[in-house]
């Protein structure tokens, strides 16, 4: 009973934090998400301590929640594109994808070198700085209602690119790190296997939901089509992990899937309350992940900042040139969109840690500068995103 | 990544049980929580072993999900429910609380007697049979649009009683199998906290929310009046806990606060989705927890027996008394209604075990009857609430 007691008081805690943070942000002319992020960092172990490092570590419930918030996010971001729409911005997107981690790869791997670290280890620390996550630019995009512009579009078809890129260049890191050759067929194969996965999902899927979206109507069930929507939803969010990719890429594919039946609209308006209960725990225990008292001493201070700037900057101006055929103003919107490296970088950052390539220095610097990426981006996007005069995508 | 992947694929299996299960039920004339609960004992550690014992126990996010979703659906349950019209049924309410709770603790109390267990020990087990759990109830009330039935009220504000009770039973008896004497006085106290906890949310809340509900259209958030209520529905699940009581009857009051708001409907409206994800990971979860095998045993089958036919007659006898001024047909249904025990005899018993007050083997059997009781009265009572003419509630 006081298991319970104590759950639910944290349950509790987090999504009245969130609300109030987000409340003052909107206030303030900011993203709801920069205040339920700060909100978390404000109850987390650095300050409040109502969330302990121990309650959010992965596979505890508030870790899970939060999982179920962002994949539910991107199911309703999915929901909003339809994969007719994404191949119109194709060409953009894959080049934003591809400029987008290799800009970033290098840049990183020369600052680390810079800072002292061998050539091997360089890499390494340069595989944190690839991965964009989508969840934290989803979400201001659909905050602004701007899910439909050609910006967003781009954005979510390069962030698709961006996570096989940056699974490869994980598995690349990892063989060199462990001494062994790059074993060019097993990665040919993991590409492959992951291209094949996002290309028949997606491809095949939009097509049986097409001709076959009216066998949702079959069951009893009054809330039938959601209810059919959200397994899928789960489905292909841990599908998509068996390919090496992140749940967020399945749950996105799942919902440009959905978008395709005739009560698509219906279903966009149910989601709003599931994400209204459960992605705040997505937001805020990302705030929480952020540990201050690492950053008491001017030299991490400064290595922090180092990190910072070259992980903005390289994403900035990798996806800038990719998107450039979409002219300057729309190519800053979508470097910007791709700054954010959330709980990618956290994973490899703590994968590094576990393989002793780490050091708990670099490891809290990296973490700290996934979370600083996505507490800057929102409120310069939205900037953005209300200056810019909102190109439609073509229909 | 790999601890991701594995909770993903669970919830993917319960939730696409659930569905499957519920699906079979609706197509039998069941209803769908039956579906849904022996789903959960075919994905469960008896059958399939999707799902272990292990990943159900207190804590795990599994539990916490079901916690999650059996809070709201208690919510929606209370939005469905104003206090004008429960206390129009306060009399036949509090009698059927009363004798529901009586009648059971007496006649479970001499079966126990009569199978070899001494008399503080029986009056333990006893305890075990007393606590009505409204989430299966409510949920066939539900189901079948019922909630408006002058029975329903009687069943869910003799629920309220019946767990102030229950909790102080177990006060009394756990206090005579440590030997020491009845603390009267501090039972009281424990007595008029619960009973002054209700009484000040219940009645206050409404006033507040009656006079105050405006203050809901206050926030930039367009959800907003459902994430104030939902706020309102975790810290009053939560508070209710710190008075002794189930997180459910706190929800419960919630949600009749909410319902005097004018957004109500809306907020109906809303709450499904929630429900439809989250409500199937409890009874999933209920199902999953029955070990069939410890019944291999024709001695433990006939001790199972036996103890769930004092649990459904005392029960139902009691329930019957109490509402007879319904008349017969009403007291049947309200009877029916309170059969399930669900959680709280599960939870009773465990703490018997951990007491070292129960074996195991009658350990088994409370867990299984409380559970037998939630899967045979969701039949019964859809059945006598088809039949039976729906004499309305006065409004």
């Amino acid at each position: 009973m006081h298991h319970a007691a104590d759950i639910l008081y944290t349950l509790f805690a987090i999504f009245v934090a969130a609300q109030i943070g987000a409340e003052i942000a909107q206030r303030l002319k900011l993203p709801g998400v920069v205040g339920e992020i700060v909100a978390g960092c404000a109850i987390g172990p650095s300050a409040l301590g109502l969330v302990t490092p121990e309650g959010i570590v992965a596979g505890t419930p508030l870790d899970v929640l939060a999982e179920i918030g962002v994949v539910l996010l991107l199911f309703a971001v999915g929901l909003e594109t339809r994969l007719d729409e994404l191949k119109k911005v194709g060409r953009s997107a894959l080049l934003v994808g591809v400029l987008g981690v290799i800009v970033p790869f290098v840049l990183g791997a020369l600052w680390a070198h810079g800072s002292g670290f061998e050539w091997t280890r360089s890499l390494f620390v340069a595989a944190a700085f690839v991965a964009t996550s989508a969840g934290i630019t989803a979400r201001v995009l659909q905050e602004l209602g701007a899910l439909s512009r050609l910006e967003a579009r781009v954005i979510l078809g390069a962030a698709v690119i961006d996570d096989i890129l940056a699974m490869l260049l994980l598995g690349v890191v990892t063989s060199l790190q462990g001494g062994e050759g790059v074993n060019v067929a097993g990665l040919a194969f993991v590409l492959v296997q992951a291209i094949g996965f996002v290309v028949v999902i997606g491809w095949v899927g939009t097509r049986v939901m097409r001709a076959r979206g009216h066998w949702l109507e079959h069951p009893i069930n009054p809330l039938s089509p959601l209810t059919i929507v959200l397994a899928i939803c789960l489905g292909l969010a841990w599908l998509s992990t068996g390919f090496g990719l992140a749940a967020i890429i399945g749950a996105f594919l799942a919902g440009m899937i959905a978008s395709e039946v005739p009560q698509r609209e219906e279903l966009e308006h149910q989601m709003q309350p599931l994400l209204a209960l459960l992605t705040p725990f997505f937001f805020v225990v990302t705030g929480a992940k952020i540990d201050l008292s690492v950053f008491a001493s001017a030299g991490a201070l400064w290595m922090l900042a180092a990190a910072t700037l070259v992980a903005i900057a390289s994403k900035l101006i990798g996806g800038w040139l990719g998107a450039l055929p979409l002219g300057r103003r729309g190519a800053l919107i979508v470097g910007v969109g791709m700054v954010p490296r959330g709980e990618v970088g956290v994973v490899i950052a703590s994968l590094g840690l576990a393989a002793g390539v780490f050091t708990q220095q670099i490891y809290a610097v990296i973490v700290a500068m996934s979370l600083l990426t996505s507490i800057v981006t929102p409120p310069v996007l939205s900037l953005l995103l209300r200056r810019s005069p909102p190109v439609q995508a073509p229909d």
